[in-house]
């Protein structure tokens, strides 16, 4: 009797196990969004825009130098725009589920960019005039300098935190 | 006769056709190393960085402001950087090979990732002091303002054609 021969290979049923849950779980390394350190990162986002924020408020006249005026409007849209995320991170904690869904890690990406480019503009704006006061014109009543250099080290401290968020979730968009 | 049932699913052997390459050029949208979007993306890069520095340089007390110093050695440090990168660009056009493997892409990303963080750091700082001097001060003879300006703005250039380079690159690496 004549049989034909397809190539055929033999494949184990997959078990209904935990397996392709374990799968997704590997790409929930911690700093992702609604991980513990996530929301760690978030806390400390948050923390340093807003310590930026009042150390910058607190000098006198701020908002005479541009530059100042624009770290405390970038710092201030960083703290909100964490402390945001920091609820949902929470929430998805508390709820055990994944925020793991393409539409909200595209809008996690696209704000983690603008909002780390805008901090990291302010940061660099805001250390060059500082440098330029302190070290180039020596011009600098000492506890004014150091608000200002405190403020700046805090934005770059916010941009450092908020910088792996911006990177995890891209990589996480992009590999999926 | 007993005969065991395991759960066997015909598959069709692969044809041995262009459909493999067919998936692997897909990838290699224009802007990509090895493309000529990629080519012309690194002369941008080139261009802006060389008449960011030169025209910085041709300003006769950039050496006294810490932050115009670092944008000159950041813009000359990018513009060598895109320089190399080019010509690798040309030489894999030439030979018609594609620059894919992943030592190479990981190279190309962290460069990038340096270069556009140092010129957007410098290009910030020196835009900071340049509305410094001409909006917040007023103190500006108008031919060193307009050079701080062109500079400021060239090195912005520069960063905004790095960019696509680096989000290129680490698309790339992380959907490998």
């Amino acid at each position: 009797m004549y049989v034909s021969h397809p190539s055929v290979h033999p494949v184990e049923a997959p078990p209904i196990t935990d397996g392709a849950l374990r799968v997704v779980m590997m790409k929930d390394f911690q700093g992702m969004p609604g991980t513990i350190g996530g929301l760690v990162l978030r806390l400390c986002q948050f923390l340093f825009a807003a310590g930026a924020v009042s150390v910058m408020a607190s000098t006198h006249d701020f908002v005479s130098v541009t530059a100042f005026c624009y770290l405390v409007t970038a710092v201030g849209l960083q703290s909100l725009w964490s402390l945001v995320l920091a609820v949902i991170d929470i929430y998805s904690l508390l709820v055990k589920r994944r925020l793991r869904n393409t539409g909200m890690v595209t809008l996690f990406t696209i704000g983690d960019g603008i909002t780390s480019t805008l901090t990291f503009a302010a940061a660099c704006a805001s250390a060059g005039i500082t440098v330029l006061i302190s070290n180039d014109l020596g011009y600098c009543a000492h506890n004014q300098c150091m608000r200002l250099e405190t403020a700046t080290a805090l934005a770059f401290f916010s941009w450092f935190t908020v910088s792996p968020s911006f990177l995890m979730n891209f990589w996480s968009l992009a590999s999926r």
